[in-house]
Formats: structure tokens, sequence, C-alpha cells
């Protein structure tokens, strides 16, 4: 049975290479997570061990890709830059859509025990996610920049939100008492009525999550007089800093440099 | 903190919207799954537990999507076929893409104890996936026809191979003898060494696994005189059938009309 | 001076051929023609003469492009059906686009002479073009459908437009005359004020131009009885007929045939 | 006749922008000119007044595209250079492909009687084009080495290979002779045979031609003390000069400056 007069259709196959010398956007982002989350009683505004699982897909990623130099993530959503040059799967961009999301939903899964033991996966959680090119670093600068601002909004008034509805409000009347406030009317109103010093809720919640690689140096063992030998190896970090300002970017240089 | 000065970012995202009226198929492919299922100590040539959980996940997929039509698995690889007319994400290639491929994961993890209750899952598997556009049902039947015919090519090869490798010999020795053998020759290996007649495997490692809905009618109950109450719904068939050949088209006419 | 060094930027061209087996569809539109024909005093609201340069270019793309089927034109605007199984250039997007538009340009500058015999050129015409593909046939029928039906709006409209201003009205008075008419209304004020009978003017005006091939009988001499030796060939046809209903079609099943 | 129903089809032209901030090339290739060139007997290897002609045509591109900054010509191809940040058409791609080619077309079929007084078009000069991007200006700058190299490696052979032509040998034995030789000996054998020292052939033949806007100051009056009054403007600068060095590039930093 000769498979050639068949492999036609192999030709609709488009040539999906991205182009060369762009920065790589792959965002994650959970599908029908209102539902999911609510089936799983996530606390709320954030749920700290669903996050915590979040943030162990990513660093799994950052192991599984090594060209990923970036991730930024908040809430049910993940963001990975991928360096300008990287060639993987010749930059097509089905392979890296694909890859991520399939291998982010793999970890989602199976360390879900791990995050949550004492909660069973009542429903299949799954991912969509998208592809942007950026031809300069700056943009990608800018791209964080959306994204953590919009961590900043969305926390902000979720976090008003679910104090006014823990509190008696309805859903309704929440929505109409924050509609148009200022951010510093938002942080007034959880002062004044909650106590609640916005500044001070935990930096992962407020400024989201960033996953990179540094260079650290280790003691491995001792030597003969004692002394410390040390080596230096590359580390996955996790943290909760403003990566808006220029501060981070000056601090950690190699991560979006040009060639 | 206003946003807006970062959203120019969103421009870069492109509309990849698939054109109108065209058959769209997606598929899906084990990654590195020669060594995850030698990890998982799968059956070879073919684990049929393997391959259950392979259906199980597309019929899942058929529940979750309601425009996917057919849909046909062979090994670690599956194609979905969406009706021509859907507009499912506005047919956004990178949702149809990214969803399709997150939710077959997610079954794969979750259904795996159910099919594998003797192993533990000792590394994630993550799957491919690609989408293509044909603008004509011939097409897609040419297509699927294309992915059968592979089946019947890689199953008599694989078979032939792993029998004489469980047989003793070495895995160059197995490859030297079948290299250039024709259909009959390969067949005739297997019936004259060790007695199988190739026609009498089991359909689902020959003919791979087609799902597609079918109208049935079944009895819901009986009526007061006990004769029996039906109705008539729409269920997912697997089948492991023919789907080269003209008949199974012609007897199920819906599964790919055109407008 | 060895250039490999640099040919890496070859990388960045993408390919670009259109998918298989659909009708494409080249459109070519004059670019600041209401200045090109102002400057060059084109009659109003059609310039029999423009139109059938417009006609001369058109038929010119038939004898380059064997590939192209079809073409229908109105005003300053071109559409040019490619066949669904043209190999033109591998159906590269940017060839077929580049081709066609410059082809016609050049046969627009070259023709004028012929068909304005009294004008000079005084400005550079030109046009854009775009590209659009179509799965099915009874799309381009659709397609046609749309073109010949602006046509008809259009003409109409500007048929009364024109026969106001040049009786007196300002711009603004015509447009508000105009303004919420219907199809009768329009036909109307033309019967009424201007003894104008609407389906009789010219075809060419109201039904746009259609050009085709037809197979057609022609004596090439006479035997040495006198009677014609007729050989079939090919002519192309430019027509001014209804291409939104049936009858055109039927007439020519070849046009659009699919495989 | 309401339009309505067909509109439709619309939705199957894709949005095909550009990617944001990218520099924009637009090559323009002769297409069929090894017969356009010989039916109009054109000097060879280079015809002064066919280089001009074209040269012609891209400075009037300048005029008419005020976004295009730089344009390079060899032979019958030009490449045009639009800014990165242009947003002429919304960057769609078509508009720039066609508008580009058709608005040279026309410039080049009307500019003719101009550069070959003597010489009737016999038949129509037409070309293709394309369009790529680069995200960053050094690699517009390869792109740019990348085609005056070519230009070098072509002229110097063709330069060669006429002059052997002219002097008796067949096509197939000038082409026997050139096999294989270096740079050295090509401009030897001009040398010894026919006493041409390469380096002097006119610079337009060697290094193709080079257009971009320069600020000049030019003296529009004198004033009522007999001083100069300049005033600056800017000018288009047609230049055969080495474009691969960074000599050029310092001194024009504008042309291809970044955000």
């Amino acid at each position: 049975m000769a498979n050639s007069k068949y492999e036609y259709v192999k030709k609709s196959e488009l040539d999906d290479r991205l182009p060369q010398y762009n920065w790589i956007v792959v965002r994650i982002d959970g599908c029908h997570f209102k539902r999911f989350t609510s089936d799983h009683e996530f606390e709320k505004p954030n749920d700290e061990c669903g996050l915590n699982l979040m943030n162990s897909c990513a660093t799994a990623m950052f192991e599984n890709f090594p060209d990923i130099v970036f991730a930024y993530g908040v809430s049910d959503e993940y963001s990975f830059i991928w360096k300008e040059t990287t060639e993987f799967y010749e930059r097509r961009e089905s392979k890296l859509l694909s890859l991520s999301v399939s291998f982010f939903t793999s970890a989602y899964v199976m360390n879900w025990k791990k995050f949550f033991p004492q909660k069973e996966l009542k429903s299949r959680p799954y991912f969509d996610g998208r592809v942007v090119c950026y031809p300069k670093s700056w943009m990608i600068k800018d791209y964080l920049s959306w994204r953590q601002a919009d961590c900043h909004i969305n926390n902000q008034y979720n976090t008003c939100f679910w104090m006014l509805v823990k509190t008696g409000k309805t859903v309704g009347e929440a929505q109409e008492i924050l509609k148009g406030t200022h951010k510093e009317e938002k942080n007034d109103l959880l002062f004044d009525n909650y106590s609640i010093n916005y500044n001070e809720l935990p930096a992962m919640f407020r400024k989201g999550s960033s996953i990179y690689r540094e260079r650290v140096e280790e003691t491995v063992k001792l030597d003969d007089n004692g002394e410390p030998i040390k080596r230096s190896r590359t580390k996955v970090i996790v943290g909760h800093v403003d990566i808006i300002g220029d501060q981070f970017w000056k601090k950690h240089p190699c991560i979006l440099k040009e060639k």
C-alpha cells in the first residue's frame, strides 16, 4: 500500500517559522479558570497554594526549555520569554506554542497533589496559549510592564471587591462601590474599613512572580585546610519584584541582552 | 498606575483566524514518547492500555469540543477534524491548537491511573501539535488515508521488527533483515517464522482508531403495553475500520458534508 | 569578496505560497484615481475611453497569464480570478500580486495613447492590489456578485449625482437629495427629471465588464468544393452581462469547474 | 439590490499588517528582462541609459513615498528601505508591495522616452516585487552589503564574459574560461587581454546606485550687502559608493537610526 499518492496533503502544512532575531513571548492562560477555581474552592482573591502550583510549573519549564530566559506569572496566566536567537525546533510557532502549553498542563496536573494534598482534582484544568514576537528588547520590557501593571490594577480591585463581598456586600453592591475609584481611593477603602495596608500585602499578590536564572557561588565542600571550595552555578530564581522600573534590568543585564 | 502607555504591545498580536470554509485538522503527537513509553515499559510494538488511554482522551475531546466531527489516532498521535464552518474562538489558530493540545494532555495525565493502575507516572507526558487547513472534504479523506496508510506501513514493519528482536536478533540485524522488504514478504516472514497471520492481529493495531458521532436509537423505557419507547440520541463511536475506501464514508455521509 | 556571510538575510524571506486548491483573486484598484481622472478630464460618471483602456489592459492580462480564467472590471478596479490549480510561480502571493499589478500598470501607460490620442499623460497612473483566496467556487460566484452589485449601486448613485451636478446643483445639494433614496426613487429621479431610462444606459456602465475565454469555431479557408474549413480556437471575450444570476455560469460551466 | 448577503466574502481578506518596529525592504526586480534588454538592444554588460532610467524611477519613488529612507539599485533590481516606524497604509504588506511596484513600473514606461529618445518601447516592461522585514538596523546593513557584494561578483563576471564574447569567443567558451576563477584572476584577465583596469570602470557599474536624502545648505539669494542668504533643505542624492564598510553609515547616522 504505497502512501505516496496521499502525501500531497503535507504540502498544506505551512512554514510557520518565526522571524529571526525577534524575542518570542509564549503566554499561557487558564481556560474557564473562574469555574475551575470555584469548583476547587480556591481562596479569593489570591490562593497562595494555587499560585505556588503555577510557579512550580513555570520553574519546570525553565528546566525543560533552556532557551526561556524570563517568565512572569500572575493569577492563572504565565508569560515565557524565549531568547531572540533561539533555534528551538527552528523557531516553528506551532511547536513552541503546543509544547509549552502541553508541558505546562502536564506539570499542573502532576504537581497538583503536592500543593493541594487534601483536594481531589474534580475537572480537567487546561490552558490556552499564544505566541507574540517582539523585535526589540525594550519592547519586551514594555510587554512585561504591561502585564505587571495589569497585575497591580486587577489585584487592587480584587482585594477591595472580595473584602466587600466577604463582609456582607452583594456582588452588585461591591461593583457599584468600586466603579470609577482611583488607586488612592481603593487604598483608603482597604485601610479605613479593614485596616489593611495594601503595600504590606504579600509581594507575590501585588507584584506577581518573576522567574529567571542567576549565577550563584556555592560552597561545594571544604578543602584540606577547612577553606570552602566554591563553584559557580546557574540557579533558577522565583522573585516578586518590580520589573517596571529600570533597577531590576540594570542588575540583570544579561537576561535581555541583544546580539 | 495607568496601563495605557504599554498597551501598544498588544498590536504585535497577529490576527490568526483560519480561512473560512476550510476543514481544520489539529494533529497531536507525543513528544519524546520513545523515551516515555520505554520509561513506562509499554508493550511493543503496541501497548493496548496505552492505545486505550489515547482513545479515552480523544473521546473526551469530542465531549468538550462539539465542533470536532472526526478523529483518527494511531500510536502516540491523534488527528482531530473540525467542521469547515466552526466558529470556535473565531477560528483562531492559536486557540484551536493550544486548547486542543492542553485539554488532551490534561486528560492523559488524569486518566493514566485508570488505564495503568499498577504504574506510577515517572515523567511528564506532553505533546506537540499543529494545525492544517484543507479547502475540500475530499482532501480530508486523502489526509486520513495518508495517516491510515502510514499506520499500516509502520505497524507491519514494527510487528516484524519486534518479533525479530524478541526472538534474539539485535536491533541492527532486525533492521538489516527488513530493509527493502515488500508487504508480502513481511507477511510471509511473520507467518513462516512465527505463525502469525498479520490480518488476524487486532484491528486497533492494524487500522488505528476512528472516532465519530452516530445517531442511535435506544430503548429508554417500556410503555404501559410493554412496548419499548425509543429515543434517538448521538453517541460517540470508537471504531477500527478501513477509512481509505469509500465504504465508510458512504455509510456516514454527514461527517464530511459540505455546505 | 565572499557573499556568504551576508546570505543569512535571505532567511527572513517568508514562504508565501498560497494554500492548495483555492481559487485566487487578485484585485487591482486605481490609486488616487479621483485626482487622476480629474486631471485628465475623464467624462463623469463614466468615461467610455477610460473603461475601454482598462478593458484593454485586462485583456492583455489574459494573454500574458494563461491561468487567469475570469476577470471582472468596474470603474478603476479589476478583479482577476486565477484557477484553483494554478502553479504559477508556485502560487507565491508576492509574485502573483506584483506581476499582476506591474503588468497591468505597464499596459495602462503603454495603451494610453491608443485610447486618448488627444490627451497627454500628465501624471503617473498607478494601482494598488490585493490577493484573496477562496476555497470553493461558489464563493467566487459570491465574490463576483458582490462586485457587480457594488457596481450597480455605485453607478446608479453616480449617474443621479452627476446629472444633478451637471444641471446646476452643488455637490452638497446633490448629496442631500440622494441621501437615503432607494433604487426605485433613483430610477424615478432620472426618468422624471432627465428622461433617462436607467436600464437603457450602456450595459458596460450598468453591468461592468466580464472577460473570459470561449471556444469558437472559425472558418479558416474554403476547401476545393468551396465548403468552409472550420477550426475551433479559444477567444477572449469581453462582455457586459449579468453574473449574479445562474444563467451565465450554466452557459459557461468550464470557467469555475472544480477538480 | 442589497449587497449585504455577499459581503461575507470580505472576511476572507487577511490582515497583512507587517510587524511593528521592523525595517521593511521592498525589492523590485525586472521580469524577463534578459529578453526585454535584448529586444531593446541594451549595451552589455551595463547599459548606462538603462541604469539611469532605473535611477530616475527610484528617485521618483523618494518623492512619492516619503517613508522610504534608502534605496539601492543594481542591474534591473532595486531595493527600497522603509523606515521602521512607517505607518503608510497601516504597514499593510499588499499595499506597500503593490503601490511600490506599480508606481515604479509607471515611471519606467513614462520616463523611457527621456532616456531612450531613439528607441520605441516594443514590449511591456514589468517587475516582480517582494517584501522582507528586518527587526534590527544592523540587519539592513547586512542586507545592503549582500546586494552590493552580489553586484560586485556579477559585474566582474559579466565584464569578463562580455569582453570575451565581444572578442570572438562563443558563450560556451567564455563560460569555460571563467569557471572557478577568483577575483584576482578575473582582474588579470581584463588587464592582460584588454588593458582594462577593473577598478577604473565607472563606479555606477561596480558599486551600484545608492539613493538617500541629505540636508544641504543652498544660497537662495543675496542680501542687501551682497551676502548669500542660505537655507537648509533636503535633497535626494544618487551616489555610487561603498555601503559595505562602516564609513558611509558613520557619515549618515540618521538614515538607519533606531528609536
